[in-house]
């Protein structure tokens, strides 16, 4: 099987850069994943992104060096299943606030005896070799979302549970949930902390602590904070801001 | 009919910008046109687009101010019937070298009698107004681009053709016919001196002078020189470049 | 943010007409959205639509002053979560019977800490504007189908729960549930009277009293009997019936 | 190979009622076939239809008596080739004003040694059945779009040309051709004259005279005339058509 | 309403050769269907398939005999709804362990008063006709799938579910459970004694048995066993091992 | 840029075995890619394939280590553009009968001086690399289709076209055109002549011959001959048989 690449970089205490797609877009997927990224996450949850987008957005992020991997919109087996079929090497699922939500995560998505996952690999088999259905369990990586003030309470717990790989903090959530404005770079102290606390807890128990940011900025002091694994903003937003630069630059006086 | 702004702007000696979509989304394609872009174009010539990808990006567009345009794939009228009906207000036809290309061009793009488009507004008639046909002929604008040696020769014929409200100067091909790689803001002198030549008789003939440009920089110094319409790189370049930008700042060391 | 028209019509006692789509195509969307409507429904759970579709048709339906909603296929977070940030300004959901449904409604579609909604608009920003998260719990609609003996039944407890803006009538199922054959303008007395209650609850509650309704005229009947909101049978009924129509005319003696 | 019902119908003596698809819908499509017109075109010229579309709503019709058409954009080969090979039993192509014309358009649709059309039946072999190669020169229809004062001058020699079925006439465009405001139903005293002038010519040649209409009572009273063949307008308009009149019903003060 | 075929084909003794799409392919699905199966299964679980490729599928298929099958990616009652709705005739659903599961299964797809389906057929009407509503229960067959040792334990309870027609081995998971590598044709002898007896039960209840297999010989060996209902393996299998073949035949040195 | 394998292997003197793509499926075509083929055509004339499945039909091929070509539906520049444009690393032009056709699709196909390609890389480079527009000249492969009896009298003038790097003989067509039934396989003596003559031709102009057959027999055949180049039947016929023959063996009483 296709190692998970994600997995030897954290190993060797390399930083994991993670684009994200919010768009139904393979074309862009794929020029995305080409340029340097470690992983490129197909969201499904808040980006405008299903099934079918999501299954042309992993043949064209295979087409790359970078790992394919997918939010998905919810915690129920039945998208997990289709994608990781379909070539996802790894699930980020949101809103996981007890240990029980983390079981039933890391069931849907590992094989038996581990799990429950139902068996049935597809155009993964082109991605990942013949042989994957007897090593997925190994290098199929799992992240929880921690992003609401019951998670961080709970976060030991959803630690403790056998395969899953870490958890990601989902900044704007986290925030509301504390009763603050949503921001991906949060200033609010109680925010701040809860998440250094959740980063802390990762790494002890050996575990992956991920991030999700609003820039390349946020990003490098999120790794020197100790997260591992960052995702830059959408592929929605880099346009728009993209664009807005351009406009100004190019019409100063509008 | 809803005025096409392109004219107004034009006439009252304002910049236009124009942003270029590459990418079949209709999802991106409404994203850049609500950032402040007098128009945008979808390039179903090198773009990765087709008509029914085109249709949808009509419809994201149309939902802002920008003035929605295409690209043709080719002189020919069956795709500039269609993206007409479908509600492009604009179309910029590659690779224009005579006065007879250019008269087969601005026929198919205006009813009779000034030209033999056939009837039969479908979406446009949405966002248009019901009073389409009537009007179409005064309000569509047709640019022709000029971007090969023998097309600069011909500029003035092609200038000449009633029904045409400009050329378009595409420096990448213009460069390859002049024997020099392309580039979309040249220095050989003589594409240099081609361009200016070709800007000139536009401007001289009260026709419109528009280019593609690679970037915002390159942009406001064409507006300087005299262009009045200049085109941003297309939408998959700036999300290559931004997300190039950010692997360099997020991961310095790799 | 963009106001929600349906608000203020409400409020002033307007009547809302409500066009229904249940065929995956912008183009019949947008085209109906322009007819006088006062809001147009795209249908998940009947209508041959998923997410993909609906994210293209509430393009087509931004494109006119018409309020776009949704109606999704289940009491479930996840579709409801993807639709709202698409730009749906309000959701219809099927087989609400109690008071906890409603509840589990209302919390998906409301941000904290009036529910439990996950934060990260995506389209909805163009349509609605980069001010839309402070303020979008006040301006979603969100109203509960009641189509059942047993949501009849529980009715005050649905209409008690804060966050719901009214109740939507399905005549069809509401008569399969009274043991009738279901009909979009029921006859059987029990059913008739079902309609009536709910109707006056909702608006006794100073709430939104909705109904699915098999034509114009049966729409009109039911603003003159006290409901605020009616829907036009689905788009492929209203083609079906052109069609036989004027088969009928034009081809009388066949 | 299924036999091409509208031959015979139109042998009988019956009149043909065909609608008209100008969305690219398979469910519209399908929808419209099965409620009793005889045929359904899919337009690809004015319709926001292309291939893609086209095959699928191929599919949607071929579940129903009703006999698959397409209007091409244009007279080209390719297209026609990718139609007829997906199912189309007949193809209508605009703008033809020569016998050259007429004898392209013939050739690329006939196999050798009728004409020129290349091999490889693909998807129309599931529909009409394996022995289709042989016997399609036979059953495939071929109507010439006579839209243009110049066709009609040039009718003679159009319908001379061997493997041509019928005219096709197109009033919107023969209006604007006329130098009168474009009308599916013309008055104007020239165009009225060419249409029967054209009608009489096909008739009195033993080929069909067709014509698109606006609607259920002109279609009658143009069979009445002698036309053999009448569209009705296209599923947009009739889905405009109806949710404008439910407005008003509905709605009557507004 | 069109008839079930598979009813009375299994009736009359004869076996029900089934086959199973995993591509979203409605061109590979019409081409199947018109081989000489008896059915064709759509697989949104393990295929790469979701609705709106299934719709297109169904349309597919419905031009054949073939009876239109699909199998739901979870026990859940939107997506069972929106396939009924689309057209299928029949809904196989995974992983169905308990008797409450095999109740929540057929609630879903029998409307009132033998389950809660909700009422609005949709694209069905054209293929079944428009006295669907009333004889759906009878038509419509549902298998749930034994594939777990849980399951087989409780196979007579979920056998005595009214309103379930069958059950359907899934020898993979089935695999899988028991502790063995997966195989759709089991040799462990445990796995193989549940088959039998989940085979025999099903039968001694008057109830279908049903199985996946690997292939023709293996589908025929299962007919002779007792099985009424085989599945072939899936397209996306059935092309590998084609194009494998011609490999090593074309170029057997290489 | 990375090379195109096809080239050196032809030079090293081995057998090109070519599979042939005529579903919009990228799920069937990286299925295909990955068994062992040395190239995947994808068939946009008579496939039921446009741009839109292509492009996505490319990702999935890019995959994998077989080439990826395509077949265009006529000897038109647009699509051709279009086709390299996303990643195509060889055309196949139909119809191919003088020289001057060929040396219009060479100029098509070929960047200045040596052609007239307009400059634009997209997806390409991703595939490629960004080298590419220096280098595409001298590896992209082109294979004019000689498959009628005047092409076969012109091949000499075709073959000495400066660009063009071999032809592929289509056996139906070329059938057709000397007056016999269709074949890929061709018993009739002045086709299997003019087959030999047209291979002889191309191999002592040090060109390439290439031939569609109808299956690895022929195919292996065709390479013994002196063929360097051998297409599979379609993906949709493989699939077809595949289905006929389980049939026959699962049901050989029926």
């Amino acid at each position: 099987m296709r190692p998970n690449t994600l997995r030897s970089k954290i190993a060797a205490g390399e930083p994991v850069l993670n684009a994200w797609c919010a768009m139904a877009s393979s074309h862009a997927a794929e020029a995305i994943a080409h340029q340097g990224v470690d992983s490129v996450t197909i969201d499904l949850q808040h980006g405008a992104i299903d099934f079918a987008a999501a299954f042309q957005m992993l043949q064209g992020i295979s087409t790359s060096p970078a790992v394919p991997l997918a939010r998905v919109p919810w915690n129920e087996p039945a998208i997990m299943t289709k994608l990781l079929d379909a070539g996802a090497y790894g699930i980020i699922c949101p809103m996981i606030e007890t240990e029980a939500e983390a079981r039933a995560f890391v069931a849907a998505c590992r094989y038996p005896p581990m799990g429950s996952r139902s068996y049935g690999p597809n155009r993964v088999s082109f991605y990942a070799g013949t042989d994957y259905a007897g090593q997925a369990n190994r290098e199929i990586l799992l992240l929880a979302q921690v992003e609401t003030r019951r998670a961080v309470e709970n976060v030991n717990a959803i630690l403790s549970v056998p395969g899953l790989d870490g958890v990601y903090i989902g900044p704007g959530d986290l925030s509301l949930s504390f009763g603050v404005a949503p921001s991906m770079d949060p200033t609010d102290a109680a925010v701040v902390q809860a998440m250094a606390d959740v980063r802390e807890r990762a790494r002890s128990s050996g575990l992956i602590a991920a991030v999700h940011t609003d820039g390349a900025a946020t990003a490098r002091r999120r790794f020197a904070e100790g997260f591992q694994f960052c995702s830059l903003p959408t592929d929605v937003r880099l346009l728009i801001d993209a664009v807005k630069a351009a406009v100004r630059e190019a019409k100063p006086g509008v």
